[in-house]
């Protein structure tokens, strides 16, 4: 059984670590704690007048690599993987790819293992990739084919009002993968 | 309907980059030329004893980003987008990732243009993308599924043995993709 997880959000903390290079690049700048996240796009919760700094935060070298693992995370997957899942890293670039590309590749050495490489699939459309569950924070998925996947959501402030059959966090995987 | 499309081979002229920078970087040693090439991995045709200098070649910085275009190749792909068909570059990145990632990205770019970029998909494994045929050079495709597409052969000199059920060149694909 293919299980596809999206790599920021679940894995990688990108709210996490945008919120600290904002405060710390831009500390007269508001800023919106994690919890009161309400958009997916980070860009849309900040005033449009912000948009320009907002995107230099994840536009720049070396954000992708740095960002930190979500909490559980690298241990779930490890896991699942243990338990005979075929655990498959899917993952979307901006389409300002110059630094991202090569950075999430990164990140998945560094935290996974070099062996883990191997794992990623990298698309823009994750419909025509191929799985029984696609975990991801992203509210609706869409592209040029009809999912063959279910998409189980990963929990995030963000997300709370999108109705899914499952809800998942690395605190309660374990029940939510009860197939 | 989607066509998969391979990058290195049908698309991006390996073969030629490799003997070329081969050529001019190891001047003294033999070299095979394109149409006595008899393996799939250009490093298997060469001995044993030259398997750093071969690897040094591709490897190298540059190398990926500045493989011409097969001939006909880009003009194929336009018309096919053209034509209506849903095409994709199905490509799979070296283990040794570092440079081929990013430089396969910015390949794309450069000859079929900022939009396509949106229609790379990189895998390890192509039997988890979906798609009606993939177009490839590689003899056997296997990965962890069995494949949904239909495997269109792209004919090279080093795989003549193959037997497939379509075999493809960008002069001859009018003929071949008849549905």
């Amino acid at each position: 059984m293919i299980i596809l997880v999206d790599q920021d959000g679940p894995l990688a903390d990108f709210e996490k670590g945008f919120l600290e290079t904002w405060r710390a690049q831009f500390p007269e700048e508001r800023f919106i704690p994690l919890n009161q996240r309400k958009t997916f796009y980070v860009r849309d919760d900040y005033p449009e007048k912000l948009r320009d700094k907002v995107e230099s935060i994840y536009f720049a070298s070396g954000f992708y690599q740095n960002l930190p693992p979500v909490a559980g995370s690298v241990e779930a997957l490890k896991i699942l993987v243990e338990l005979g899942y075929d655990v498959r890293i899917c993952t979307s670039p901006l389409s300002r790819y110059e630094n991202c590309v090569l950075e999430k590749y990164r990140w998945v050495e560094k935290h996974l293992g070099r062996d883990f490489i191997k794992r990623i699939v990298l698309s823009k459309d994750k419909t025509i990739v191929r799985g029984s569950f696609l975990i991801d924070d992203k509210p609706i998925i869409k592209g040029g084919e009809t999912a063959e996947w279910e998409h189980i959501l990963y929990d995030c402030p963000y997300n709370q009002e999108v109705k899914v059959k499952r809800r998942l966090t690395w605190a309660n995987w374990r029940e939510v993968f009860t197939f």
